[in-house]
């Protein structure tokens, strides 16, 4: 499902954008730079920009640069501007629309009662609505991330203290959010009651740390200490952290995609081992789907613990016939129309001589619009594969995501307008196989998918959304739009 | 080998550096565009600098940059100035001691008969001494590369053609190349008599190429025609090819290291596929030195085809035990002193879940310094792991090379003071097994190495250099000198 | 006055920086590249950042760059990014404090009715009063600019249109504005009931301009038609221009520092033209302050219209005894310590030639801190002149100003604790004059100042505000602060 | 003659170019710091790139950078890389041709005996002659510079020492050098027998100095000592200064355009002062030009003391009627063609106030292409001037300059083709004077010309070359081409 496959950036996007990384650590002097190492191991959640903004005891410094944390974060000159024993960071996919800097995170207010940061990952899906209350009441926006609305309901909030005004103020959104909040005494994380995205709370010598993701903490030797739960609320001082439980608690309903692609394998969320999920879904999908065939080949790199797993269930050897060229950097230009029209492979080679006559078994994670795939079914083929097989590491991706994953609207999901069968022949490949929604829920170690009260967040796969979907009309109205102003 | 594994570029090099990669192109239209994506396929060979020179007919010209293929030659703007069907160009690995771009090839004179390019892969192991004779004869040098060096032979030469003046002056030459010539009429493609490096003939709906590695013609689809033969010139021209055979033809000594590390592992030398004989090479490693064992791990990337050789040959599952971070910058500085001394896993982490206790095989294609090993034996222990084997996929690296590859001095190189049970104990692994040189001749598909007249050059591995070593005072006389002034 | 006369930027400054620059245009169709040619001839009001929002009937666009205009907003890439027929724009003198670019104006904000943005000369003198009422209403606020103050005050008003929300929100404003404002429909022009900063109306081809200067007209060649008055608030439309007074009219004050140093010498402001102004108050000078001397030699540039005045009144030759290189750019670092030293002449030299052995009479248009009129002297002296003699094109500057332009704090302003006998021993010269303040509205062509009504703003000369200054705790109360916070 | 006086730099150039500036010093510790401050003190003779070579004992260290000294040479890290107590620095017009880097000055090479730098003021007018020779015996060119020939001839010397090298190698150049070069050992100064280009001798605290102008010397408070003669060649070591006369000694024949135009106001060369030189022409002008008007404008800011000269000399009154605008970068690019189409002013504003109704004599250095003129007087006409009066600081410019200068073409020079009465019809004006050729010689405090053996070149005044033009197919045989080869 690596867009980027066969083509340049000019081509649409055939993939679910990673969504945004945060992290944010109190009580260790050089905060800053700890903050970058960990936005660096969360790099593969958003690639296009980041931020960071410490607190040294007297004043909040903001930094914000669009471009990869290790080319923009390690500057001294940088670093020497955000001091401080506490900082927070985000780190996000993308700048739309010539935003510019306006929406990189984390965001920063002064509030009549002192500075505020914060930095989100999910997406508020009454963002909107509560937005232009809002600016009824003389709100200004600045930007047009949905995060700024949080900061807005804090401003206007008629509690007293930040942390009672920061419950106040999420206690009004809808939707999927772990935030990361800065005052200039306390750190504050949370969860949304559903669970939706990951956050999870480190230790590095006596400073508390909260991360996305796990393998953010092992990048500085952190020791993980458990994930922050669904509807919670931490609030952290140099004293110590106090746990919140302000909202009724829904069942969890943590997002599956993680597991099937977004996360770092080496990660854990919930107990559960990322890559070992992925090996699992190999094997399941070897079990729901088998074919007899020659060779299994990866599509790299996402696809590569699966296919792992799919060669260990099947028997089936495991080897790299399409071979990665890691130099392509986001900038690469196809130089000119003749070269476009050359098929040219800038990111991925068949190795022909693994390849030809030989029986493959593909195996991707997703299958979004359907244009990679059939150009790598078309590369198989050049390359002299005598029958092409493709395996999908999840079910068919049919609809939408409002939690923070930039996805493609609706009717351009191929899964939405073709079944299997054409898909198979729309991609040419002379079988095509899915994982089934229950065989995902085993792979994460569940009996199958309890359809009364689902354990996790699939609407992707299933269209049953867990909240009401305000901005969109409601979820049962979910329009066939593009979800470009998704962010977080 | 990877040396930036666990480290930020502040630390010495623990890798053997890539070479040079050369292409060229006669008889089409967007000559310098092609040669762009040749050189994109070759950026594994050379990553800090490139340059193309085109000729349209009338004039050359000349675009030289610091940094990746797709950053820098991708501009319109760039390649606008580029005009002609016909260019070359070169990638190379760096850019020492400051002198910019001065170094950066193909390199350019306009002679008394007109004006001429060239690239070079390679070293030229007399290049300071024909240096010296030329200053002496009113040369001057503006750079330090010995490619300049062959210019000069040329300009100096006697004879009357650009061949007959090209073929003079690389029969003055002692040492490796594989190099691309442009003057107005010509392309000019030339492998030293031993063919130490690739070398390689294509065809683009009849436009001739050359290339280092077959993966640069398959990136834009061109058709591999056959490698030029050691020793061989060949002049190409609107109207065909023509093979000459100017020397004696000595036996054959095609760099074995080029299976091992450097070559990707798509393209194929001397009809053999790289990622078949890397994998050859795991299942002789296997069999040469068992281990009982619970997985098989590769140091990633480079040593994954040979793990997977392994596992298949050992029967022991393969697996992801070390997760890559793709988003490395080479830039990547560590910021703080504080920060450096943490042993911070910017570019790779242990998938803690997989290693712990567990009985490890970790597979790497070399080792260098030690280094490097020392710190990922040292994340596998961290990372809970019962037993740590460590397996190489290749002989013990004792010795410099002088033939275009960046190598530390003879001294600095671990197997060369050690022995293989000092080097275990040196990076702590409960066992070490390197492959024997004869192993690494049977996954090429030789029976042993012929002691009496090695079929390929090994020098790295075994002292035994195939020239003269002129600049060095002979090959008795090696001295133990950093040789980043090797350049090619 | 000129501060970076000798020395590099890294002392520190000895000037009154400039203020700001607004322009706007209403009704031609490509105002953004106009916009840009009005604020490049506003250049001197501010240096270092610019900004042009612009509406093209469906959305406002916006861009924000630290540069010359000449260098920013004359790319391509940039003006495209700003269609429409209607556009404002700001030049300001710096972005202090590494707030970047978020204090570059012109300020833009959605509102619940539309979007609206608006660019600022002068300061509020109650915008941190104001700022605080609205951060305890809920107001965040981006940026620390008294212009944000004014758009949440718009944000905040109870009235219904645009018109009256902007009237509503600067009759609460206290201090020196000329603001120029746009919203989907509307451009609107304003100036303080005082008049304290100039704002000028012009027609090009039927299109309305308001401009702080009028050498903006001339440069586009456009069509002067009147100042807008102190207290008026233009409000413009495709379909005309209506004026309001919705405020008592106070006498006007407008700066007379503007006459002597911040506008352009082409500019006419109020029916007077600046430079004509500048050689009366050479010429007052001179019959104030005669003395005896061969050439009379003018601090470039500044000082360059008084000089002819004050050559013309007295009869002294007027010679260029000082010779500027125009080629220091903002950016010259003096680059070692011996150097810095050295007393390098970086910015001026004497002409030796002219000087030597000569009575010169120096002519500059003020003394802030003294240490830039030290080093000249010095430099004449060195250069060999038998006397030097100083005249000052201005009384002696004693407050700092709060209305806009960047001045030292009182303590550091040489006049505020020195007589001038005092100063002439400071900065070493022969004899030192002033001009009175009579003297200076005499050059004006008032008869001279009216203590009981001035005709003008001349508080930096006398200490009298015209208006309480709210957030210095009343004009009886002045600190003795920097005021590095003033911006517009 | 300021060429972009009123236009964006798309046009034709219509000034003479400035041609290049040298600076070397020896024996003093932070060598390259001081040269940085000579060049920029001599950025008025070459404003597009500059390069500094220096040696500290052991090694040559080189810089070249595009852009103006204060912002390339003046970063800690690139005077970092340039160790040593003696350098040399070369300014220059421009990077012609995409030729980038490549022809920026000075050049280095390392020749069998050592290294060596060379900067060069001048053009070489058998400098191709040369090259194409030297290519026959094998030289290769690095770049498109005559200064790089200089190089090869004293590469190919047959003599020793490089004193030897460097005299053989000059004594075979025709043309205009003020060279400096630097050794090992020795700082070389040298001047081409007619002395065409300046070159002086300073001291600084016992460091020698080797500059273009004596403004160079002023900026670091050096004591200028004495001009190198014509003729000579300097040898500066730690132990002093030796003086050589190799070849026979013609008579002077010192550029006396520098007086007009290219040097700057405040230097003294051949014991003139510059500007006096300039205020003289004014008074000559207005005895031979008179004219009955109501005031003198300059052009600005070249024309500024030759009005002042003719003010004086006429008694009627100096005005600034022309206001420039400093702010215009280089780069300045007008946006889009309707605006190019205005007339913009961009440069330049006439101030109407003091223009209008009267009488005016515009005072400018000289007549290139005459587009310029057009437009200012143009300019001021729209200002409602009554009268416009030209009055130019030399004779009508007819012959293009081989020595250094970069000048248009004889077709395109205006007075090549023109009569006085026709120029004036050209640019519009009432009156339009020229300096005479004896009046300009009498400025410079000559009697007049001597026509038998001139006392100057005058070449581009009178067609009368003082050398032979071998490049050109001899003087008798000038085309009319474009001179941008010209380099120097």
């Amino acid at each position: 499902m690596d867009d980027s496959l066969l083509s340049g950036p000019e081509n649409e996007a055939d993939s679910f954008r990673d969504e945004c990384g945060v992290f944010g650590i109190l009580g260790r002097d050089d905060a800053a730079p700890v903050v970058t190492l960990g936005l660096h191991a969360l790099q593969h959640r958003g690639q296009e920009a980041a931020g960071i903004v410490s607190f040294d005891g007297t004043q909040f410094s903001v930094e914000r640069h669009i471009g990869l944390i290790g080319d923009t974060f390690t500057k001294r000159s940088v670093l020497d501007r955000l001091p401080g024993d506490r900082a927070i960071g985000h780190t996000r996919y993308s700048t739309t629309g010539g935003e510019g800097l306006r929406n990189v995170q984390p965001l920063f207010a002064e509030f009549a009662g002192g500075g505020f940061a914060i930095a989100h990952n999910g997406n508020i899906t009454n963002a909107l609505t509560k937005q232009r209350e809002l600016q009824k009441r003389g709100a200004i926006f600045s930007s047009t991330s949905d995060t700024e609305t949080i900061l807005h309901l804090i401003a206007f909030s008629e509690k007293t203290r930040i942390v009672e005004r920061f419950i106040d103020a999420i206690g009004q959104l809808e939707g999927a959010y772990s935030l990361v909040g800065l005052s200039q005494k306390k750190m504050i994380g949370a969860r949304d009651p559903l669970g939706i995205r990951p956050l999870c709370l480190g230790d590095l010598d006596g400073a508390y740390i909260l991360a996305s993701e796990t393998c953010a903490l092992d990048i500085i030797g952190a020791r993980f200490v458990r994930d922050i739960k669904p509807g919670e609320v931490v609030v952290i001082t140099e004293n110590g952290i106090e746990s919140h439980f302000p909202f009724e608690k829904p069942s969890p309903r943590f997002c599956i995609f993680e597991y099937v692609y977004f996360a770092r394998p080496d990660s854990n969320i919930e107990s559960r081992n990322v890559y070992e999920v992925r090996k699992n879904i190999g094997m399941e999908l070897a079990r729901e789907n088998p074919v007899d065939a020659d060779l299994v080949v990866p599509v790299p790199d996402s696809g590569t613990p699966a296919a792992i797993g799919f060669a260990e269930g099947s028997g089936i050897p495991f080897e790299l016939g399409i071979i990665r060229n890691h130099y392509v950097g986001r900038t690469f230009i196809q130089p000119t129309a003749s070269i476009r029209h050359m098929g040219v492979k800038l990111k991925h080679n068949a190795n022909r001589h693994m390849i030809e006559g030989k029986r493959v078994v593909l195996v991707d994670d997703s299958i979004v619009r359907g244009t990679t795939s059939q150009k790598i079914v078309q590369m198989m083929r050049e390359a002299g594969a005598k029958e092409v097989h493709m395996r999908i590491a999840s079910p068919p991706t049919m609809s939408p995501c409002f939690y923070g994953v930039d996805t493609p609207e609706k009717s351009k999901l191929l899964a939405s307008r073709m079944s299997i069968q054409e898909m198979a022949d729309f991609i040419r490949v002379d079988s095509l196989g899915f994982l089934t929604i229950d065989g995902l829920y085993r792979a994460v170690r569940e009996p199958g998918r309890n359809n009364e009260a689902p354990q996790f967040c699939d609407a992707c796969f299933t269209g049953d959304y867990p909240t009401v979907l305000t901005d969109q009309g409601g979820k049962d109205n979910v329009r066939s739009l593009s979800l470009l102003a998704n962010n977080g």
